[in-house]
Formats: C-alpha cells, sequence, structure tokens
C-alpha cells in the first residue's frame, strides 16, 4: 500500500474546486456564532456569546445511566440502521406529550430529526424556492437565515417589541404574498421577547386568513422563570378534521438540545401528514436517519421522568443567572446603554447608542478576555449594528458579574 | 393549558401544504430502501434487502465500554455543543490512518458529517445545481440519486463490468462536459464489482485530463474476503503542493457504519481546504454539527484498537455469508439466472434472463417471506428491470439457505 502510483510530473493540475461551486453557495458564509464555540475554550475567556447551556447542569450521570439501560435492554436495535422516521416509542411519547397540552395529534403526526437546526433546514428544502418570501421577526435566528437564504428566500422583516411581533405590521406583508412567517415566540432568539398570548391568537388568525403557513420554533419556551406558560401557536391554530388527522397552518419545531443535552442532537417536527410525507423524502436523503442510540438514550431519560426534576433545577439555576446579568448592567453599564428583560431562555439583548457600533466594542471585549455577538448579524436591512446579544445560561453568577463589569469598563472609556 | 383558544369554525381552512411545496420536491420521494427497514423486522422474513450489517457482530459490549469511558472522562464535552468541523482528535486519527496509507493530508483536510449520507448530500449542495451533468456508475447507489436528483443534476450513466467502470466508455460522457464523476470503486453498491487497479490509475488520470472532480465513495472498502486491498482513487490523484496543501482532483467520502456502528451516524469527507471551507458552511447550515457523545465514542474504540480485532471477525463472517450465498445460488437458481462474484463488500446482483421482471419476482418472493431490492431502482435509462440486488451481510448463514431455497422454487416454478 506504500508504493502508490503517482500522477507523472506534467500531469494537468486539478479542477479549481472554487470556481465549480453551485451558485447557491455565493449565499453561504461561515456563522459567527457557531464559530464562537471554539473561543469558549480559551483559558480566562468569560462568553456570552453562544447558546450554550451551562456545563455544570449537563445530565453526565443520568444520561450514562440511560446509556448503559439502553444498551442492555436492546444494544442491537441501538446500533443498527434504523427508521428514518424516528424511534416510533420516541415519536408516541413526543405524540402524548403534546397531546396532553391539548393538541389532538398521533404518531403519525411527528417527526425525528437531528436537532432543531436539521427540521428547519429540510422544511426550507421542502417548501422554499428562488423568489419565496418569508416573514422573519427582526432580528432573528442566525442559523434559520443561513439555511434558507441560499434557496434563494426574500426575507421581509417583522418588526417587534418587548411583546413580539406587532401583528398590525403583519398585514402590509403578508400582502406581498410570502410563503411562511418564520416566528420564535417565546423568548426569542437574540432578543428574549415573548409573544403576548392575546398576540398569539391574532397572528394565528391572521395568517390563517391569509393563507400564509407559519413555523413556529420553540427551543426555549421550557426555561420559564416568570410569568404563566402560554400555548404554542400550533396549540391556537390546529382543528381535528373529522378523520382525526391533524388540519393546521402551523408547524412546530422543538428540540431536547436546551433540556436534554445539545451532544445527544435530538429535534422533532409537528405538522399534518401530508407535508410530514415529503419531509421525510428530504430527511431520507439529507442523512437516512438520525442516531437510533441517541434517541433510545432520549426515550429512556424521558420515561425515567427525568425532565420532572431537570427542568426546575435548570431554571432555577438559569433564573439566578438572568437575574445576576439583569444587575450587574444596572451597575456597570452607562445609562445610555439599554437591554431586554427577558421571562426566560438563554437570551438578553442590549442597545447602544445609535451612533455605537457593537462589532468595535466586541474587538475591545476580546481583548479584555469577554465574548459577546454583535446585532448585526441577528438582523434584515443593514440595521441593529448598535446592539449586541447577551447569553447568560453558559457562565457561572460569578463569571457574569466579573463579565459585564469589564463590558462596563470598555463602555465607560468609550 | 387545557383551555385553549380555539379558532371559530367559520375560520379559513388551513394552507394546502401539498400546492406549496418546493418545485424540486417533485424529484422527491420514499427510498425503498430505507422503508424495507420496517419489513426486515417481519417475523420470519429473510431479508436480503437493506445494506444492514450482521446484528450478531454490532459491538454492543466495546461500545458501552467506550460510552461509559466517555462520560467518566470527558461527558460535559460530550453532551455540550462541538464544533461543526467535528471532533480535533477524531478528524486527527483519520488524517493519521490517511497519512499510514500514503497520503499526505493534515486534520485541515478532514471533516465529520452525520454519516455518509450526510457528506454526499452536502457536497451535492455545494458542488451541484440545475442542469449540471454528472457521470454515475449504472447502476448505483439509490440515495445518491435521491439526493442529487433534487438539485436538478442529469445523470450521465457510465457502463460497467465485473471490473468496474470501463474506461474508454467514460471518454465520450467527459465531452458532455460533466461537473463530477460519482463512483463506489470498491465492492459497488449494488453490483459488488471492484475497479481493477489499472483502471484505477486510467480513470483518475483521464479525469484529470478533461478537469473534471471525482467523488469517490468507500464505504465497503475494508471488508475484503479474498484479493489484494486496493488503493483509494484519492491516493492515486493526490499530489502535495509545495505548501504541504491537499492538491486533489478526489474527493473521498469515508463512514464508520460497516465496520464500528451504523447506529452512531459517523462519516467523514477527505478533500482540498478551499473546497471544506464551503462544506463546512452547508453542514453548519444543515445541523449545526455531528453529535459530539458519538464521535468520543468512536474516537474511543479507534483508539482503544478495537477495528483490529473486528474488521477480521466481519470479514471472516461475512465471507462465509458470501461464500454460502453462492453456494445456495449455484444449487437452487435456474441456469438462465447469473449472478455477480464480489471479492468483499455486502452485495451481489442478480440477472434474470431478459423478459422476466424481479418487480413480480419480489411479489411472489414477500410472500413467502424472502425480501430483496428490485434492480431498476438502482438503474438510469430504464434498464436493469431483470436484475435485482441481494445482500449477504443481514442474514445468518442458515437463513440465507434457505431464503435461496424459496427463491429458487419461485424461479423454478416461473
Amino acid at each position: 500500500m506504500k508504493t502508490l502510483f503517482k500522477p507523472a510530473p506534467t500531469s494537468p493540475p486539478p479542477v479549481d474546486w472554487e470556481s465549480r461551486f453551485a451558485l447557491r453557495t455565493a449565499q453561504m458564509k461561515r456563522s459567527t456564532v457557531r464559530e464562537f464555540v471554539k473561543f469558549t475554550s480559551r483559558p480566562g475567556m468569560i462568553s456570552f456569546a453562544g447558546g450554550l447551556p451551562a456545563p455544570e447542569f449537563l445530565p453526565v450521570d443520568a444520561l450514562q445511566q440511560a446509556a448503559a439501560r439502553v444498551l442492555e435492554k436492546r444494544g442491537k436495535q441501538a446500533l443498527q440502521y434504523g427508521e428514518s422516521e424516528g424511534v416510533a416509542e420516541l415519536r408516541d411519547w413526543l405524540a402524548d406529550h403534546h397531546r396532553r397540552r391539548g393538541l389532538r395529534i398521533t404518531q403519525a403526526n411527528v417527526l425525528i430529526f437531528s436537532g432543531a437546526q436539521q427540521a428547519l433546514d429540510l422544511l426550507g428544502r421542502v417548501l422554499l424556492q428562488r423568489g419565496d418570501k418569508v416573514i422573519v421577526e427582526n432580528p432573528t435566528y442566525l442559523a434559520l437565515l443561513s439555511a434558507w437564504r441560499p434557496l434563494g428566500v426574500e426575507f421581509l422583516a417583522a418588526p417587534m417589541d418587548s411583546q413580539g411581533i406587532l401583528p398590525g405590521a403583519l398585514v402590509p406583508l403578508l400582502r406581498q404574498k410570502p410563503k411562511l412567517l418564520y416566528t420564535i415566540p417565546t423568548f426569542q432568539n437574540p432578543t428574549g421577547a415573548t409573544l403576548s398570548h392575546s398576540r398569539r391568537a391574532d397572528v394565528v388568525e391572521l395568517l390563517r386568513k391569509h393563507r400564509v403557513g407559519i413555523v413556529e420554533d420553540e427551543p426555549y419556551h421550557q426555561l420559564r422563570y416568570e410569568g404563566p406558560a402560554l400555548p404554542h401557536l400550533v396549540e391556537l391554530d390546529a382543528h381535528s378534521t373529522a378523520s382525526g388527522s391533524l388540519d393546521t397552518n402551523t408547524i412546530h419545531v422543538g428540540t431536547f438540545s436546551k433540556v436534554l443535552a445539545p451532544g445527544l442532537r435530538i429535534g422533532w417536527v409537528i405538522g399534518p401528514e401530508a407535508l410530514l410525507d415529503k419531509l421525510i423524502q428530504a430527511k431520507q436523503s439529507a442523512d437516512l436517519q438520525t442516531s437510533t442510540f441517541n434517541q433510545l438514550i432520549a426515550l429512556e431519560m424521558l420515561n425515567s421522568g427525568f425532565l420532572d426534576t431537570q427542568i426546575p433545577r435548570l431554571c432555577a439555576a438559569y433564573r439566578e443567572r438572568r437575574d445576576t446579568m439583569l444587575a450587574a448592567l444596572s451597575k456597570f453599564l452607562p445609562r445610555t446603554v439599554s437591554w431586554t428583560r427577558p421571562d426566560g431562555g438563554m437570551f438578553l439583548m442590549a442597545t447602544l447608542p445609535p451612533h455605537l457600533d457593537s462589532a468595535r466594542l466586541l474587538e475591545k471585549a476580546l481583548a479584555a478576555n469577554v465574548a459577546f455577538v454583535s446585532g448585526a448579524e441577528f438582523h434584515l436591512n443593514d440595521c441593529g449594528g448598535n446592539t449586541f446579544r447577551l447569553n447568560f445560561s453558559n457562565a457561572t453568577p460569578q463569571n457574569i458579574l466579573e463579565g459585564i463589569r469589564r463590558l462596563g469598563a470598555i463602555l465607560t472609556d468609550a
């Protein structure tokens, strides 16, 4: 094997790969947020950049036990190829979970994906093509823009305030005949804003009236630190037909990344069967299936009731971190800076005076070993350059205090 | 939460989702092979349909130990978000593995994917667009066709014999200015054919001369039951530039699904950095990253030397199964049926007399609790209807004998 054929020195050069890229690649770029994952391990760095759960609460022991039980009880199933739709019992568990919240669905309305990101990516591939318009909150989730932009989609920016999208502002956008509204109704990324109950009803009814579908992305809703729980849009929207099949204008995307572990890569979609039937075809081509082993581990943890203790534990810890960050911002930041006060989730968004650029602040912050994501990334229409996103779930309260103190010192200097 | 807002009975119907599908979905369909995964668990079914490893040799205990060690040593890393490129040590292991075979690469030439299928899918998204032509073996891997067809690709069928693609037959296809050649050079799916050493050199040189890139898919090459090991195309093709960076016309795709476990979903790509830089952007949008837990389990198993015992064990078992199937075919099938004699891998392909349709045979076989995949699925240009693919890795020798006996009885009747 060592003495390989080598092309003669005169053989022609290889193809210039970059010149062969498909046109859609012009709309692809590296994710700033994903690149920040590399920073977070730098010694001394206090990172408010990623959307990472607290490492202290990652369920290493519970997952260890679940993995051992899975391999003992059904190891061969866990390691073999499985159904593209996902493990039937996990789909059943999710259908049952949503039914207990009041949504009449069956296993046939649930598909498993390799994280919510894959669900969003494949929904785009099934529903969107060049020239289609999609309404998104402005600002919105960066990796949704990255996934759908190469499809040739035009994004329409929906204005929002601390109560989420302004339904009245949707009307002129709906006249432009968009194909979808993409929304993160609860503890939105990056603002932390939550769509109020009455606006939820308004948005659902308005979109139905205009016959525009909704994709609701709900990764954070279980991380609530105050206020009453709200229904998902799909719950406000769904009818049951006489045949019992789900008749909905809203597609729901969920994930276990924030309440179990991101490293498992398990998300799901709730939707009508006609849509899921096409989505499963896209899934088969994309990666055949999500790891059966990981699905069975999640199922084992769910069946053991792990979330009943884990969610309160996470909420208590993240509430303290949010409160610490809000208090530190009040204490250390100049009065010219404002910020959102989320009821849950992992993020808040700060706003500098209009003439300041958060990307400049970030340079100085990184030099002081503090990281965040500057706001322009999340915004459409070249606005938001004076905003930045702060994650409060990943750093300890002590580091949150110290990190915000450093930011305050830089801003006071500037 | 139980008393949800319900749209008034007069509220308009939801969008008709099917009418909103993107045009590309017309090129998507359910994978027959994936659908067969459901059959294999039917009691009494002898399945030669899927490409499933033998359940008896799935490494449940070794993986159990590896998972326990990973969670003990680096549990928080395993369960947290990680780099989109893949775990650095796993990329290093793969770079080192390929270097020991003679290919001068570094970690920067290796990216991790959620199985080889995802690598193929994303290579398509980065390189292929409507109107592009791709040369493939005829027949070829079904899920490659499914992944690339919705991109609007036209496939050019390369004729092959028991030694793989006929290099001379490539010349007129290359004149049509294809963008890529996709090939499974070793123990091809579905034929079991292996491209000979001299043809490998010819194909590499010919494609370089025409400045057409190659994607080589090598899932089976370690499952060799006779004959000498052959170099990968990328090994014949790659130069090292003065700067030490990889200069190659061939992109290599590998997987651990056939030698560790499909349930882990770990594959990889070897290629030049300019290409991988774009491919990682596609990966970020597609699913952020592959499960860190699963990558670390694979790494732990690799570092323990597990493959040194597992590959010989698999080869011994699969060699026996292949030999059993070949002997049973000779014993039970009419003389009018012919079949390939692969040196390794998981599949052979049988050919009925031209007037017979293997889809008709399949109906009768399923009624007799024997499954296979009829050949038309894998073929371009509406040929191959009289062929069918038989997998010999999944069933026990005893079941192989019995299954082929049943097929023989059906064929003798017909």
